[in-house]
């Protein structure tokens, strides 16, 4: 990390002419940032959290890094964010690394697998179990540096306009379910469809597909699921514990003093909880209104059909691995993670819900 | 908020003369906090995050606010430190809130309730459920602001000399447990007994006392637990996520800059998560040589122990509530979130967990 005098892009917001030193050493030079999302505008949280995360880090930082966000499409469309971080067209993206795994397979490991690690798992696995060093090193190669940033927790397994008894009721379905949940869905005959969120609700409506998951309770019932579908399935267990990433052109990163580092790093961790926090509060919340208001039937995936995703997860995975060496050695260590974390889990987080039924 | 200007307790480290004003408005006026802990120098986890917290600040302000940091003893004794910092001795103190509940009973609901939220739980409703508003209510008359920072995750059940196969079984036993999950043990005839964290190990290994809680495998197996007691059993239903607290005096909270306090809050939240992810990932590691090397019995509570327990925990709440006004308003709130909560989570962690069995 250096301190003072790289040359860059800064402009000069200042108003009033100043020595080139702050207090205690702070660099006067200013970064005035691009932040460009894959959500749309004022999404509720996913956005939201990066404008907080913005307006916090311009404030820390009284106005030495200053962050303008986009949403997806303003500058660039949503999933152009990779390429125009990695180009440094801007300095910074939000997203979710999964949006990704046309390029790199692996980036899929550090937002979600199908049953793997939830949200917690995944903070231990990033932050103190070697994830983080992980992701950093396949990043590399495209002059990107990935932070976690926020966390939406168990999501819901989806709306569906008939109930699923068993696997073979999920035959023939199409459901727009994106990513490894689609691959593994497609093992049990469900024919995955990729629809963005604007296009959800008419074509659940109007029986163009048969089912679709989105985020959990709170996004469903703004999105007016429940006006389409009779049935609400769960546990989400192609989702749990998405982690939302922070994306920043390393060669900006690198032009950043330590203090505006640090700021950074704090923010995007502290807007990690943040999130996951509001996520839980506010998904809690929308469950009574679904459940009270609209009498929405919400029911289980079937044992069997759990343990047939289960075992379609592994087979999809392996199939991966077996193509990509960096997919094989990411997934070699998430697995070992992964499998200590559920010996853990089972005399911890497991054992007391369990307690708690 | 106030941005310059506030007279106070600053003091001059600045070797170089420069204007009042820094970049941006920043004021250049320097504080130099000190922050006593509740924990011995060193303890891991808990005081080296404490560490990392002062250290971060300090660099993220460019030594516009540092905090110096004393572990219990070294400055005042480690259970004055509430009132060091609601007198303004000291600017900053970190523990948990429910070493206070001889002064506010109410405090506990801000570290653990018996089976209460865990760490997930506890940060919804903090943040986003309305906790952290009514813990600042409670504190407010105690010239003090408090912020969460840290939690340890799932506790274990505790080191016991015999195995529990009844609730009879407790019956008599003398236990190192303190506050309410003491209180509702009592309940099971239980004696508890308080004793700090370096008497534990020689108790339990004479046989003064019959078992003991301490944390979860990482701390226990430090303190070398496995060598004094046979049975090692889970969960903790007594602190199924304790929230740790960074308490601060609120006069001199009122005198930072708005960038300074946006500082403290963001590296209160990282800490927060980072704390309870290195908790989580040095647990499970911890678990596997307690298990390998150690070979010790990993046993859970009964079911009819569990239940008991449950019912003596609602019994010793009430009992409370019925007692002080303060503690039955927030147990009011905190039972309603806790019971859309666990609502949530029945479709969400709980049913997740259930799926990965």
């Amino acid at each position: 990390m250096q301190g003072l005098g790289a040359a860059g892009v800064a402009t000069g917001l200042a108003a009033c002419g100043r020595s080139e030193q702050g207090p205690a050493g702070a660099s006067n030079r200013r970064f005035n940032w691009k932040l460009v999302t894959t959500w749309p505008p004022n999404f509720p949280i996913f956005h939201e959290g990066v404008e907080r995360f913005s307006q916090d880090v311009s404030k820390m930082s009284n106005g030495r890094l200053r962050i303008t966000v986009f949403a997806g499409g303003e500058l660039i469309p949503a999933l152009q964010s990779f390429d125009a971080v990695s180009q440094g067209t801007v300095e910074m993206g939000h997203g979710a690394a999964y949006y990704w795994s046309g390029k790199i397979p692996a980036a899929q490991f550090f937002t979600a697998v199908p049953f793997g690690l939830n949200a917690q798992g995944m903070n231990a696995w990033l932050y103190y179990g070697g994830g983080r060093e992980l992701w950093q090193e396949i990043y590399e190669p495209f002059n990107l540096m990935p932070l976690p940033m926020g966390n939406t927790g168990v999501q819901m397994g989806g709306w569906f306009r008939k109930k699923i008894n068993s696997i073979a009721d999920l035959k023939g379905l199409k459901m727009r379910i994106p990513g490894l949940g689609g691959k593994v869905m497609a093992k049990a005959g469900v024919n995955p469809v990729l629809l963005s969120g604007g296009e959800i609700y008419t074509s659940l409506e109007r029986g163009n597909i048969d089912a679709t998951e989105w985020v959990g309770p709170y996004h469903d019932l703004r999105l007016g699921l429940h006006r389409a579908a009779d049935y609400y399935y769960y546990p989400g267990w192609h989702e749990p514990g998405p982690t939302l990433e922070l994306l920043i052109n390393n060669s900006a990163w690198q032009q950043l003093p330590e203090d505006l580092q640090l700021i950074v790093e704090n923010a995007a961790a502290a807007s990690n909880i943040w999130m996951l926090s509001e996520f839980e509060a506010k998904n809690l919340a929308a469950l009574k209104t679904l459940r009270e208001e609209h009498k929405v039937q919400i029911l289980p995936f079937p044992d069997d059909v759990i343990q047939q995703l289960r075992k379609f997860t592994e087979e999809a995975l392996n199939e991966q691995a077996a193509k990509d060496a960096t997919f094989a050695k990411v997934l070699t260590a998430y697995r070992a993670f992964a499998s200590g974390n559920a010996e853990w889990s089972a005399l911890s987080e497991a054992a007391y819900a369990q307690a708690l039924r």
